[in-house]
């Protein structure tokens, strides 16, 4: 299988992660991993809960069904790392960065599925922006992880991406997704460039 | 990998399946297998949701990671043979099979992570002996499934018994968990073998 390339997702973001967030990644490794870890989980979580909703779409629920398998490989990945370092996993309260997106999310149908899968696309395309960085401040031990993910998050954005453009196709909804997209990346661009008191994988500007 | 002995699930139980629940299986195939792809998201959730509690525990983790995985895989395969038959993936109630069994998970630990062990060996073993019947009444485009399926089963049930009792004996409750059992499969016979006005891949005598 081809790597996909990083490239779009990339470009699809508003901004660029504020480099002080890279510097405070160095410092906190052990608090980087294990809100990694529960990143993935939440992944995972996110596309099951989707395949209990969606039952009526087929290729949705394979593709969901797929992809939680995927983020839970990662999980295990990134537990098997944290063990190698002597990192004891601690609960860890969440960044205020999925929960903020997620609040933008629309109730009725079909807009609540196409809302979910945009958000989906916007939290893979910062994943990859922020590991490609790690890769390159890391310590080599930490950043291989990094390096063998990366390509996954890049594939993920543009699953979501294309998934979420294929439902409004379907409902004429071309031109709205759009406008949905632009407001989305604004309201994510400000979680990540305004302060933000807690240090998280998705966390804002460290204080 | 050697296959797992199915007999240790099967004895696990305390009464068989009543025949008048496969013989609906035989005419309600659609429910049945729908009702099974519900059974393996909720299975997959219900390991997802221990990575939350339990972080504590690696070796748990990554066994619930790895469950919650090939659980998603099943439902794939479910998935697969609905479409082949045709079959329209609707929104079903649940049986009342396992929230009854969920609801004797007592509250406080490590009894209730012990507890949630239990009842998922519990669901294996008679998952299990269901696939086991199944595979002899259905027709072979069906039975297959369940041919490919009834060893994971199995070693589902041994995992789940396994680490329930590595549990126990840490916490010096080697005699408890025995009692546990003992009450839990007798509330388990229960379900299986009083009327149930929904036929679900769970339910218990069909009325």
């Amino acid at each position: 299988m081809a790597r996909p390339d990083l490239n779009p997702a990339l470009a699809f973001l508003r901004v660029p992660t504020p480099a002080a967030w890279f510097e405070r990644a160095r410092e906190q490794i052990p608090t980087l991993l294990m809100d990694h870890a529960n990143c993935e989980k939440k992944a995972a979580s996110t596309a099951l809960s989707m395949t209990y909703r969606y039952v009526q779409h087929p290729p949705l629920l394979h593709k969901m069904s797929q992809l939680a398998r995927e983020e839970m490989r990662h999980f295990e990945m990134v537990l098997e790392l944290m063990e190698a370092e002597g990192i004891v996993y601690e609960q860890l309260s969440s960044a205020r960065y999925a929960q903020a997106l997620h609040q933008h999310i629309r109730k009725q149908e079909p807009y609540r599925l196409i809302d979910t899968l945009l958000v989906g696309a916007i939290v893979e395309a910062r994943s990859c922006e922020r590991f490609v960085g790690l890769i390159e401040v890391l310590p080599e031990r930490i950043a291989h992880l990094y390096r063998t993910l990366v390509h996954s998050e890049a594939r993920h954005f543009g699953e979501y991406l294309a998934l979420a453009r294929n439902i409004a196709a379907a409902h004429d909804l071309d031109e709205e997704v759009d406008r949905r997209v632009d407001d989305l990346l604004d309201e994510e661009a400000t979680l990540v460039t305004t302060p933000d008191a807690t240090f998280r994988f998705h966390s804002g500007a460290p204080d």
